[in-house]
């Protein structure tokens, strides 16, 4: 079965069933060196660290990075989704992601800075046969779509709690 | 020189200089497979991947995941750092997150669904030789200064575009 027939079939199937679209995804993390963390997603690994200028030891990515990859992930497989949708054949995709941070917000320094990313910007590349306009459509789709945009955009309902055990 | 002297040299540079807390993060993506993305950052490379019920071949963490992995990952540095600037000892941290996403938002089945989280739960836990208070202090600490915690709650100004290229 091609890529657009099973994603036509897994919306076809989210229609008639409405409560299969329901999902919970989880990451577990444990602090393994001085700002080493091993996060376990699945049967995934993925080392997090700061650079030696924030005091890490640089073995990974930092957790803001993880979100910026997020997104580029995210845009550049919604635009394999949507293009699927939409009947539209591309070639290559390339996403680059920036986003500004002022370090102050996270260190405590300045309590006015906010921690995070203050702006982020994304620019997308795309190639292949088809007019401009059918890619900018592809676009639209995509930005309207993308599930870690809306996250970043939009922000999200957090809910934390610590628990101080024994061991 | 110990961790909490490197932060404390680190905090007191930036209130003499300011301008330095400001710092850009980057990640470049490209679509490597049907759903597969090679994420670089500085040097590290992450593939992210959907798993088979969402069309991929689960080659890694998809985006949502790594959302979910740069905040777990981010509040478990925090409370290194800030238990250093805190001065509070612990022995172990591990932070579980979950977040909850109707794909039905994703796949544009149901308009009114929003794409990304509708929300996401963070347990994160922590052992050691002070009172149970020091710890709700130093985590309240971290609440407010985790800067994956500001993005994903409180969101950030994202622009977008799409350039059409030749190759």
């Amino acid at each position: 079965m091609d890529f657009a027939t099973a994603i036509a079939q897994t919306c076809a199937g989210l229609e008639q069933h409405p409560e299969k679209g329901a999902a919970t995804f989880r990451a577990d993390h444990t602090l393994t060196g001085l700002t080493e963390v091993d996060a376990e997603i699945r049967t995934h690994r993925v080392t997090i660290d700061e650079p030696p200028s924030l005091g890490g030891a640089d073995a990974g990515p930092n957790p803001v990075e993880l979100v910026l990859a997020g997104l580029g992930g995210c845009q550049a497989i919604a635009l394999r989704v949507w293009a699927a949708k939409l009947d539209i054949a591309f070639d290559h995709v390339r996403v680059r992601v920036e986003g500004d941070l002022d370090v102050r917000g996270f260190f405590g320094v300045d309590e006015s800075v906010r921690p995070g990313f203050s702006a982020i910007r994304v620019r997308a590349e795309i190639s292949g046969p088809e007019p401009h306009d059918r890619y900018d459509e592809l676009y639209k789709a995509v930005e309207a779509h993308c599930p870690v945009q809306d996250i970043v955009t939009n922000g999200v309902p957090v809910t934390s709690e610590l628990t101080v055990t024994d061991a």
